[in-house]
């Protein structure tokens, strides 16, 4: 049969996608070939507005539009505008707004150390992060990075390279997440919010 | 926060692709934003140029190059040319093709009655079935549809559709698959593979 060159490229530009294998991916460019209302039209319009109209933050690393840069979350008023959050990426810090638990202002690694994928300190948006502590008068980094290996040493990277500056570094505190029971609690977990135990 | 339409948008259109529920295509979008390799506008114009460069046939309905109208399958030589295949989609016609059981001709519905779906007769291709039958001699339609509910009914429609053709009417066997254990098989199955049995 005819090799379908336009539909093979569509096929391996899906797959490029986060959790789309290949058989994902075919089924899904069959299903916009098939479409017919135009998803086809819809999803690349959607795409080319979205690499244009969408930025990265030139100060913390959130996604902002590109017009508003820096974004609102660096220039509005924010309650700790002090305490400077530290993340891997534009997602936690959506992820963190949308808890409400936090009023100061954030700064995005875009990743976190990892020799295994090759990551280094470089790659990380680290000088950026001391340049903004002295230009923004920081007391206090908060590192919310998750607990895997990666995380921790990427925060005691972190730390090390704080220790020298003024500033306050602390790491969110972690534990059991809510609703959930001893019972059914994996070891690490357990061992974890029992070191971080605090007085009542 | 400042709402981000592009990137709302990008969601929806992501979200409309099958098997791809809201949160899936919130980590797609932050994916290709955050990606350096220009992934957004990759997929963009892989979009863009199999919705100019592919196209249904004509004749059968198959997936080809807009250029190659009718596709290769309706033009090539085939030995069973007289067989005609009548197949749900696309897909399917690529999945026998890929299976090299049958040397004949394909024509895809676009669809199965489904009440429930909204899809009657009149949006299938049916009609252009008819005047297939007739132009080109076919002397054995093969209907090649699946063992639901719906399939059953759209099979049943065809064979009285054209239970006044000059024109043999057959269906593929359904059986125990291969490699499948008694044992291990559905109630359904059993059944049609006993109802379908062949002296040996
Ligand atoms: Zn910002
Ligand atoms: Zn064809």
């Amino acid at each position: 049969m005819n090799h379908l060159i336009p539909l093979d490229n569509l096929v391996a530009a899906l797959s490029r996608l986060p959790g789309i294998g290949r058989r994902t991916a075919e089924r899904m460019a069959m299903a916009l070939v098939q479409d017919d209302k135009g998803l086809m039209r819809i999803l690349a319009n959607a795409l080319l507005e979205a690499d244009d109209g969408i930025a990265n933050c030139e100060r913390c690393g959130n996604v902002t539009l590109s017009a508003i840069n820096p974004c609102e979350l660096c220039t509005r008023h924010r309650k700790d505008a002090q305490i400077l959050c530290v993340v891997e990426s534009p997602a936690d810090i959506m992820k963190i707004e949308e808890s409400g638990g936090f009023q100061g202002r954030y700064h995005a690694l875009m990743g976190r150390l990892s020799p295994m994928h090759g990551t280094g300190a470089a790659d990380l948006r680290v000088d950026r992060l001391l340049g903004r502590i002295a230009d923004e008068g920081i007391a206090e980094v908060l590192i919310a990075l998750g607990t895997d290996v990666e995380s921790d040493a990427t925060a005691s990277y972190l730390k090390e390279v704080l220790s020298n500056r003024e500033v306050k570094v602390s790491r969110i505190a972690f534990g059991l997440p809510a609703g959930s029971a001893i019972e059914y609690s994996d070891a690490t977990t357990l061992a974890r919010a029992i070191q971080g135990r605090q007085a009542i």
